[in-house]
């Protein structure tokens, strides 16, 4: 199969809404699937973005964003943050509702079951993406939301758990 | 909530099997979670693994690996290679069955339902890990093998998609 395929074999993978806010002050909310953990102590997480991406020009000017992790109750309001946009106000206009982070200036999204607040650590070039580490400097999560998390099959396909096994 | 337990709410996570050989040829493989795509044109795939782990040696050693996506009739061999080892073939000692790779010498898992074959990008320290990252120099996959992926919820706890959803 063509190499460039591979990252339809891994998944599905966990979704975040990232916000940012640009040198104005508006708000930006797109969804990133090409997410992981990279470090524990300390806490560093990492996504990969497209190098026009708007989340990522935001994070170069304010040095900070949000992982907010969505439900499937967010599906139809994620799929609008997905498509192009070209307001000023992409959080309102979703349908989505923001609410203050707790250590950052970029907002939570409200409904979101896990939210992780960052602040800058590096970015670096990967090929045709940039990867950008995060250091995580607040985290709040609904109780066992990892069973609710979003994720991303491929194209207009999502899905979340079945049932929990262990070996 | 303390902000190292993060990783908990970017899941459940995808799982590979990453095999990899020392310099004698003694194949070993382990599960990671922290993995995700990094660049499409050229693919590039990338995984976070703690400093001491012997896949990390051993990509050092051999400048290859081949990640394999296991389903959930992996699960109690995926457990077996998760413990500590101290013999010479993991991959014979946890039952599993390897096959020739096309285009590493790291061996393939046959049971798996996706195949990554890597040679070594680059690797970079983040926090208490190294983000190591993989050009992808081949790939197969069984059909629809995303809707089979194993995935890590946290500790003993694992599950597969539920049903797709769409916008």
């Amino acid at each position: 199969m063509e190499t460039k395929n591979f990252y339809k074999a891994i998944a599905p993978r966990p979704i975040a809404l990232i916000t940012t806010i640009d040198e104005k002050g508006n708000p930006d909310v797109a969804p990133f699937s090409f997410i992981m953990p990279v470090s524990i102590e300390p806490p560093i997480v990492c996504f990969s973005a497209a190098p026009q991406r708007k989340t990522l020009k935001n994070i170069r000017k304010t040095k900070e964003f949000t992982l907010n992790i969505p439900s499937k109750e967010n599906l139809n309001k994620l799929w609008f943050c997905a498509q192009k946009y070209s307001g000023d106000n992409k959080i309102r206009d979703s349908g989505l509702t923001e609410e203050k982070s707790i250590k950052v200036k970029q907002p939570r999204i409200k409904a979101c079951i896990a939210w992780i607040e960052c602040t800058l650590d590096s970015e670096r070039e990967y090929g045709d993406h940039v990867l950008v580490a995060g250091k995580v400097v607040e985290f709040d999560a609904a109780e066992d939301s990892a069973l609710k998390t979003l994720l991303h099959i491929g194209k207009d396909k999502f899905t979340i758990s079945g049932e929990t096994i262990s070996p």
